[in-house]
């Protein structure tokens, strides 16, 4: 191929500077200049290959929205999941629910949970501002002045595509909230804590890690959000769960539990899918850039960790299905995946893939077990999203210990950091809200289904269903 | 950092030009290039950073490519949205018609469509002329002649990945009809009316628009299709609803209006969130450009106010929805989200994102008492389609006045002259198709539903269904 | 615009170079290069339009990656194809053979697939070595050294996005077999032949082709799998099919057929869009580039090429359903759509737009015969997996000889090696479970359902369900 670096060498190396033609009169630095100048200009410039600040700058920026907008298709995967877990008679408030949290986190993350998260943060929390845009040289960029483009190109990608990115995680956040307390917490009771949840107690969490606070500070690992995003959702949720309390039944007095399965399996595994898929968003942007060489290298090992995570847990819960639960036990291995997905989360950045396919099994396993303590502990759960998203949140944030070499100590601290702080300012807040709305619908309610009682609508109207076993009796 | 422009300034400051070693007795401006030239070729060129010409190709090429794979996409959400909407009876024609009218959309607008839309245009019309390809250049180039590569470069994009992008978007316009004509509107009808209006009625009116025609001209605002697309679509569903005329039954003598419950509400709520989704696609991918840095800044902001609009969109129709119905209509809050989705596609672009809540919100506003409004008409459309996608398409390209300084009167004028063109035309187009084919199935057909009636099939043939009260008096 | 080349000219059509003031009594030479050189450092470089290696590398990746994430997608697109298609009482057991065979993909070709396609192919197979993974390039350059990025730059895309993208495929293959089957192969039977299909049987026919094996020597041309992906898959299940037998009471003694219906259309919908949508990363990612302007020509005729098969494909079912069946009959009509894809996917890539649309429609016409053949052949497929992937994909493998010049001697060769290697190791590995494991569910089990009776859980358990009119008789 002949290039410019092919140019250089060959014009140094040929005759070409030494014959004696009549050009060659002229000094021979300036013959070698005059034969290597027009190539420069003329050939193609494999030599300079590093990528431009304003190439780096597209590629970063269209990173966050591509994978942003896959981990958004994550809040349908939730609401597939959980409108095929619970029963039929709650099947459509639960969609309510979860399109209703994601206009939530949308808005409440545009008005303050952003500037709260990484705006100024002092060690603790952010700024206590209203809005968020796009920085005044974009602005200046859009309406044509050529001159801000180096400015606007130095911040390495465009402001409202991390925002964007930012925002679908809060959303991910609350949709494991919804999960966990379907079939029973209150349309509005949920709403408001929803509110709350992506308005401060994500962000401040967010800002103590993401944000460069303090936990930051001391060193603590989280690549995309075992504990910050998961955790953190799943604190919010048991909180709930212990609040609201269980559903009318699924404890029953002689210490038997009854099952609940899910209603339409299809549309549980849709969901399961959905999010193995949107995952790739959620880890692979969590690169946070795609601006060089190294940054795709690292890219697509977090794409194939995080691939192999999730394989990991679905094998490890279908192996241990029959010994453990006496059968193949499809939500089990259904929730492995998530298990496993979760547990990758914190490190999906390393080189040994093999450490992926350990964490992620042992997040499907950790998933399956915990369902069985929450049981035990006569927590109602009812699409396992505490097993699956605190469980093997803590985990897999354990497990970069192991992986990634993050530092134990470190690693426990932000655990519990967390955990203290979302659990019981999750719990203060469904306390309130049950002495002032009252979190929990009524027993009638509750035996009607929420559907038709809150919402006036079947979710399968048409179909003849079959009434509850137990309450028959 | 070791780089050219640091070389540069090095050279010039340091004081090698004035050092009295041997080489230095050349003229001082070669003893300079002397030692920058070096440089120049080994060092990175991090001065140089605008996107180079053939990257700026890839970029854009890859923006419509992955963005309108994402718009195709919405054609699954309006199958799920339309086929989770109609009763179970129609459930498996309505797929058909979907599946079938993207595959029309598909061929005529190669084989027609894209010529008339784009292809020397008139003012008011393109080319007449068969079937769209590669350029002659980009041919030659993937046969091998380098040589052709800065012609190819020089257009911006590839062809094809522009048409592809043009393409779903007619398929969407197609999508609108098809769910405000369920259960009703023969299947051959209804693919011979698509093929109209993907070949001829929605390329002429793209021609005035986006092919450059008087509209265009006249400075008429619609960044993606507030009127182009979807009021299109929605002018096209009322003169079908009109010549097709209401559902038996829907409205009854004694003035009452029969509800129609979705049959399949989780569907429902996924044909949403694909639709919500693939919208990413529709506008980010109409910033056409994704190869500079000010491109890239504008697509994150158009992303975040499609985002923001559609979450304004859901929680409008939420909080108005109890007030204005009596209760939590969860099929009102899916088409809010729809209805700001319509409202922010004419001017996604505007910095200020408090605009993007207002106009989003109050589409869902639009939608839902426009809902109310075609009921109060007798007009009966299934699915909300003409209220989200034809109100909240006027309402949202009239806002464009006010968040993005369009002017109101140019905007009237493009709003009017679509609605006439389209209306009319489509109106004449089923009146034709009324008197040659008739376009409403028999009352039979329409009672028995026409997945038996048509396609001797049921959606769902093992489900035990109950039948429609209404019937049973 | 102002840049270097058009400083280039300038100076040299300019009179600057002949002007007489006092700098221009250096010689000329020099006084151009005077002139040229500050533009070069301060202007846009847009004569050097030529991607750089390290932005060439980082397309590349991206397009694995993302294209690879759709990909993986197209196994929720056979899920809900199969889990629609089966009676109700199979439903949950297609779910979870479809996620798990996912997973054993991921890890089987972790393992030692992809070492058998790909490394050291002797012509035959590859290396019997376990476990990939990043060279050791990446691994240092992600450990921070520098120096190693113009080594890892040249191998043209991350190591790691490579295998991301061979895996989906893998995965594909492995989901064509499930649908073949469904209804009463066992659970355990089947996982075990997955892991033969994909660690072995797969692979080499992989290495055989797109390894550098032998018919790839050959000059088999195969753009991104209609045979080593999809006629592969036919044949292992066409093999599995035999072995296994037909669904009792599916071919009656009186010579009839009984048609199985999909138990949920609107699901099997889902499914063939998801699929669609899946098919763009499937045949734009075969590309394996993006870093050029001709990489991003291709990729776009790639996926237009695509998407007018599967249009064709529907639109020829759709045509020729009523002659041939004596109504519309959906199923065939979306099965079309999957039949125009994998005629395509032989060789989509070429620019002659009309050949996509026949070779796709005469997919969906094989596609739509074949399924009356296999009927006639009393070889039960539940969901046409044979006729569309098998059928289809030999059809388009030859149908490159007519549209992509390629030799019908090797094709044929190709198709008839991969199918004889394939069906007979498939035929064997499923003979040997049946000896050992036993392939068959017990009719017992095949009356109740495979939910129920393997899996203990229904895939509706609160919808009533109407029991088999046969098994009434």
């Amino acid at each position: 191929m002949i290039n410019r670096v092919n140019l250089f060498k060959y014009c140094y190396t040929s005759n070409l500077l030494q014959s004696k033609n009549k050009m060659l009169n002229l000094p021979k630095v300036i013959r070698f200049l005059l034969l290597t100048i027009p190539g420069f200009i003329l050939l193609p410039n494999v030599a300079l290959a590093e990528v431009g600040t304003e190439s780096q700058f597209i590629f970063n920026t269209f990173s966050f929205l591509i994978w942003g907008a896959l981990v958004m298709w994550m809040c349908a995967g939730f609401t597939m999941l959980e409108s095929g877990s619970v029963r039929t008679r709650n099947a459509s408030v639960i969609c309510l629910k979860n399109i209703g949290l994601y206009a939530i986190a949308s808005i409440t993350f545009f008005l303050i949970g952003y500037n709260l998260m990484y705006i100024d943060v002092n060690g603790f929390i952010g700024s206590f501002t209203l809005f968020y845009g796009s920085s005044s040289d974009e602005i200046l960029l859009l309406s044509g002045s050529d001159e801000l483009g180096e400015a606007v190109v130095s911040s390495g990608y465009s402001t409202m595509s991390d925002w964007f990115f930012q925002m679908v995680f809060v959303a991910t956040t609350a949709s494991i909230v919804s999960g966990a307390l379907a079939e029973r917490v209150k349309l509005w009771a949920f709403f408001l804590f929803i509110c709350v949840l992506t308005a401060f107690i994500y962000p401040i969490v967010g800002a103590w890690t993401w944000g460069g606070g303090w936990l930051s500070d001391m060193g603590f690992q989280d690549f995309a959000g075992s504990t910050i995003v998961h955790s953190t959702g799943g604190w919010a949720a048991l909180a709930g769960a212990l609040v609201v309390g269980a559903r009318t039944g699924k404890f029953r007095q002689d210490g038997t539990v009854k099952t609940t399965p899910p209603s339409n399996v299809p549309v549980v595994t849709l969901g399961i899918f959905i999010l193995w898929l949107g995952w790739f968003g959620f880890n692979g942007g969590s690169q946070l850039a795609l601006g060089s060489a190294a940054d795709a290298v690292a890219m697509s090992i977090v794409l194939v960790n995080t691939n192999l995570a999730a394989a990991a847990g679905v094998l490890v819960a279908l192996i241990i299905s029959r010994p453990l639960f006496g059968r193949v036990d499809l939500l089990s291995v259904l929730n492995g995946a998530i298990g496993g997905l979760v547990a990758i989360t914190a490190g999906p950045d390393m080189v040994a893939h093999g450490w992926a396919i350990l964490i992620g099994g042992i997040g499907g396993l950790v998933c399956s077990l915990g369902i069985r303590i929450l049981e035990k502990l006569k927590i109602d759960d009812v699409v396992g999203a505490v097993p699956a998203h605190l469980f093997a949140g803590i985990w897999g944030t354990i497990a970069t210990c192991l992986a990634s070499g993050a530092d134990i100590l470190i690693q426990l601290i932000g655990i519990f950091a967390v955990g203290i702080f979302v659990f019981f300012s999750s719990y203060i807040v469904w306390a309130i809200l049950e002495k002032v709305v009252g979190c929990r619908v009524s027993p009638n309610v509750e035996e009607l289904g929420q559907d038709v009682a809150e919402l006036g609508i079947e979710a399968y109207p048409e179909f003849v269903v079959m009434p509850d076993r137990d309450e028959l009796k």
